[in-house]
């Protein structure tokens, strides 16, 4: 119940423990197909370039930056955390100019900071976190879409955590790049990044000066192999990580979009009542709390760390603590995926009960 | 019976089926050490930078050069089959003055070509694939070794296929960055790529002028991680990848490495006794023959694919093609870690018995 990685089903482990085909076998390309058409359904996409980066969520975060970015080129980023210094450092690292639009760790970006950074600039892409992890706030991104297109530029967004715990409309909302991870609301183990770039921003790619810093993040080469042509060796795709998002995926559509998103809220819900009785609160933002990753502030004089260890040793239950200015004034509470149930809810409800 | 990835013994992949902790859980930063430990036992090597990068062998490849070159830097590079021109591509984008030492694919780089090259030049690297898994050819290294450093260079080598099939003795043969996968002679499902860096290589990478243009695969932040210091959270794990790994680490000491190096070249033996019996050789160098990939030429007028196509319906063995300039000229039997058995050299050569 930290902030992920989460519990993994049951039948998501078999699936990973099944033998191994080749990464060119038919039957692997066969299901490399599904997984693309289950990721599109997943994001709320058509974009025909939507597939699973081998790396962890970090790899999907530089693969989209990589990507898009030219030494030179003009970005703003969204920074009320952990992962949106990530981003501002990833993407100094493919060379842009950065310029920082920044808020409160807890607090969302506003579209009006956006608004106020665009006046006068015209930047490549805009890069807003969607769901932080690291505080809890989740930032709504319909009206910065369209400032940011109405100032020509891409909108790249972090959905590492949001996706599949709450709403993430990827055509909806005009996203040009999106990066995710597996080991969050899909329940999957950490090892693949799940990225849907459209047509937009594939055309922007095509149409780069420079080649593209990494070769094994290049998507003109990924896509080679994940389209759907000749199929051209690229790496030795993770087999067996694929056959669980496969399987992790399937689970998700099983249950529906909108259930899961339900059920994710619901479960936000009563551990928010059932912390409220204990005298404690919510950090983040009132309005714009994750349903997914509650960061609960430690109340004075309460041995942070070691409530956490007794959580650990003697409960079986691993939460989080708060990182960068938050660290040591939060809990993080993950509700994520297969780990949001009512029973867990209870569970480190009754256990913080015993402890405080 | 590809080129990888081999098949995984059931304890590895009932390692990887289990229930996943956090990559900051005590039980999981114990584990960590355990892999470091043993991978060092694998590689023959004292290097405290050894560890596994979060991707697959390319991951290892990109990670190597990211840390070591800086734009401007030259590099001379042994391109005698796909991964050689993959490293001269990987270094370019890294910013390297690429100088590619080239032998007709099959056939090693001789010692005698790395003193060519340096002659008149002071590179940072060289680099060098020991196994070349596209043609079946075995680049041996310690001559390299001493020509290399007497120039004040850096020796960087490919070790994929090699790693845990035949004799890699990093300390030995003063290797100063290398990198391998899991899913060749290991027998562990793709998703990882061990790596080691001598304390040379790391005094290089701590005099850098400029930061590495990766931030995944940023060695300062990965050491922050996989250290034995603070454990800085930098990317979240593949726990069961780590699982899987630690479980084929650990059956790879219980064989013995040498032990190990000697059934891969006993049932090499056996093999290429076999096939010259059907009246079929292999193509690459005599004397320098891997006992890992086997590169069988297709004898004139045989159905390259059609071959390969029955043996995977029909047999349920799957075999790989020929690359580049080999493509359809061989077929490449792989016999790596838990495939490499008389029983499959004998399923595979009474397979192609009965199609030829």
């Amino acid at each position: 119940m930290g902030p992920g990685p989460s519990d993994v089903p049951p039948s998501v482990l078999k699936a990973m423990g099944q033998s191994l085909v080749g990464h060119l076998d038919p039957s692997f390309v066969g299901m490399m197909e599904e997984i693309k058409a289950m990721l599109r359904q997943v994001f709320l996409t058509k974009n025909e370039m939507t597939f699973p980066i081998s790396g962890t969520g970090s790899a999907g975060m530089e693969f989209c930056f990589a990507n898009l970015i030219e030494p030179g080129d003009e970005v703003v980023i969204g920074v009320n955390g952990v992962f949106g210094t990530r981003m501002a450092d990833v993407a100094a690292r493919c060379g842009a100019e950065v310029v920082k639009v920044e808020a409160e760790w807890g607090r969302i970006i506003e579209p009006a900071q956006i608004t106020e950074a665009l006046n006068g600039r015209k930047p490549k892409v805009v890069a807003i976190v969607h769901a932080e992890t690291s505080t809890g706030a989740l930032t709504p991104l319909e009206e910065i879409s369209k400032i940011v297109h109405d100032a020509g530029a891409l909108l790249l967004v972090d959905s590492v955590t949001s996706l599949g715990g709450c709403p993430v409309r990827v055509d909806d909302w005009g996203i040009d790049a999106i990066y995710s991870g597996t080991q969050k609301c899909l329940s999957c183990p950490p090892g693949l990044a799940p990225v849907s770039l459209s047509d937009r921003a594939m055309k922007v790619i095509a149409h780069r000066a420079s080649g593209v810093q990494s070769w094994y993040l290049d998507v003109n080469l990924l896509a080679n192999y994940w389209g759907e042509g000749a199929r051209v060796y690229h790496h030795t795709a993770p087999i067996s990580m694929n056959y669980a998002l496969h399987e992790s995926l399937r689970l998700v559509l099983e249950e529906g979009m909108g259930n899961r998103w339900s059920r994710h809220e619901a479960n936000h819900v009563r551990l928010r009542k059932g912390l409220a009785e204990l005298g404690l609160g919510i950090a983040s933002q009132e309005g714009h709390q994750l349903w997914q990753l509650n960061a609960v502030t430690v109340p004075e004089g309460v041995d942070e760390a070691g409530v956490r260890k007794s959580l650990l040793d003697d409960h079986g239950i691993e939460i989080g603590p708060g990182l960068g200015p938050l660290a040591g004034k939060v809990w993080r509470i993950g509700l994520m995926g297969y780990s949001s149930s009512e029973k867990n809810v209870d569970r480190v409800l009754a256990a913080l009960k015993s402890l405080l």
